[in-house]
């Protein structure tokens, strides 16, 4: 069997200029999940991790704005809010696109934290933005109350930033593996999953950052064991010279080609950077086949057509 | 193996007073964490399900206080929020119990749908109240706006209401049911479940109703062949002329005793019944025991040792 780990960006929930109403997100799901039912069909096994940035941002403009009456939640609470928002809405329209391919494969959302060093240097320097832009004394008031991070944008105000940590170990993973070990559809691992980090004493405590969901989702892939990861994005693959008048997109690349490149500082952070980092360290982790791709190619991107893709 | 759902009250993430902070609910959760562990290092195979009222209502709050900015989100999607947030507290502070007591069980949260029927009459009488009390007006608006029904607490204001149908099944059993094969603790059906019901072409689609919880418990853990349930409240069992001056409090009771009590109406709507209800229709489907008891006494509960309890 194939285990398959897809990446999917956050177009596959909210495409720019969407309102972000319920109906919109179930539409590009929707979308989404007709593809994958058609990659159940052709016999991947498949485990589905996605991004939560915009949910998780109006969730924390929820808590913001009903904070006279409502205790305001940590970001971990928030995370796993999104986790159960996103994860809910992926597997009704995976289950409602499989029954239409005549499939009768179980799906479920598993909760998953992510395990971060409480020593990562991440956590001096916190570079992850979150939520929306504020004014100056909104953010000041913040860092002085809370401790919090806060960084201006030239132009469009103040924002949050919090640490954006190593994924260590997915915590969930014998889970995940046993769901997919019996032929079942995981979608895990949402937002680069909740971060937590071991206190002392050994036990988990939530931590206020955000993983790389890319890095999540090698680190996921890796541990179950995964045949091929795809990263499903809003452009097919990596370039070089991005943008520039040199520019040449990568198809088929060999690994040592991409660790240069991605030394050579081709991809930028926060963007394409963690995703071809991810790809690279899959196939390092003995991982066979990796891409990042567009999430309407995502069919072809697993069958290893189409995208930035190493093969091992 | 004994597989055991148990079905925790409100109580166990909020206590009267408690003003809902993620603190408030962790140590609550805490307290409840170390009873299950206990369980656990006994050997019980457990699944773990829980009510979301307050947390659910702050959802709804939260949605309501930021709707200029952000959409609201349907009752379905607040619910499946719900579940991610209760789900993860309580899967860290089950981690970290069992740890504790030096037992290493995977543990996970399952985002859970529950089915019901479009043909439920509960659809045309909606009883369940949700979130907090407003004024005619807001009622009103809404009432005409939306179609929503609101129904007035004498001297609390509006509240609105909407129906509470019969679960017919759980759509992510073959998960739960093979997480718990495998020996994992599972969270799952959090608040009753996420309602959700088939259209005429069968495909899944979430609706504006609660499932009552203990009865999806039931349905949980008749689905899994569970052989206990466990219905943990604020109130150590179900007692005839409850408050009255004759008052009696039930200990072992026999299934046709219990069934009559019923029918003669001792246990009131939307607090005893549906968890008195539960506890019969589980032993009418093969279950071995069932008991509804004080969250404090779980340990003792779930040993047949207090509550109110029918052993088949």
């Amino acid at each position: 069997m194939h285990t398959m780990v897809i990446a999917l960006g956050g177009n596959a929930i909210l495409q720019k200029g969407d309102k972000g109403t319920a109906e919109n997100q179930r539409r590009n799901i929707g979308k989404t999940a007709a593809q994958l039912a058609v990659l159940a069909k052709e016999g991947y096994r498949l485990v589905i991790t996605h991004g939560n940035g915009p949910q998780v941002g109006n969730i924390l403009i929820q808590n913001e704005a009903a904070r006279g009456k409502v205790p305001e939640m940590p970001m971990d609470i928030c995370g796993a809010q999104s986790q159960g928002m996103i994860g809910y809405m992926l597997q009704m329209c995976l289950q409602n696109a499989l029954r239409e391919c005549g499939l009768n494969i179980p799906v479920s959302t598993v909760i998953t934290q992510t395990l971060v060093d409480k020593n990562d240097p991440a956590f001096s320097h916190p570079t992850k933005p979150v939520g929306p832009f504020y004014c100056r004394q909104w953010a000041q008031e913040r860092m002085e109350k809370y401790g919090e991070t806060w960084i201006e944008d030239a132009g469009r105000g103040w924002r949050r930033v919090v640490p954006s940590p190593e994924p260590k170990s997915i915590v969930e993973t014998p889970s995940i593996k046993s769901l997919v070990a019996q032929g079942h559809i995981v979608i895990c691992s949402g937002g680069g999953g909740i971060p937590v980090m071991e206190t002392e004493d050994g036990s988990l405590l939530g931590v206020e950052a955000v993983v790389e969901k890319d890095l999540s989702a090698e680190k996921l892939a890796s541990s179950i064991g995964a045949q091929s990861l795809i990263i499903l994005t809003d452009v097919n693959g990596a370039a070089l010279h991005y943008t520039g008048s040199s520019e040449i997109w990568l198809g088929e690349v060999t690994l040592p080609d991409l660790v240069k490149y991605y030394h050579e500082s081709h991809f930028f952070e926060g963007s394409m950077r963690p995703k071809v980092g991810a790809i690279m360290r899959f196939i390092e982790h003995g991982g066979k086949q990796a891409a990042i791709a567009s999430l309407d190619r995502a069919i072809e991107a697993a069958r290893g057509e189409t995208g930035t893709r190493i093969i091992a």
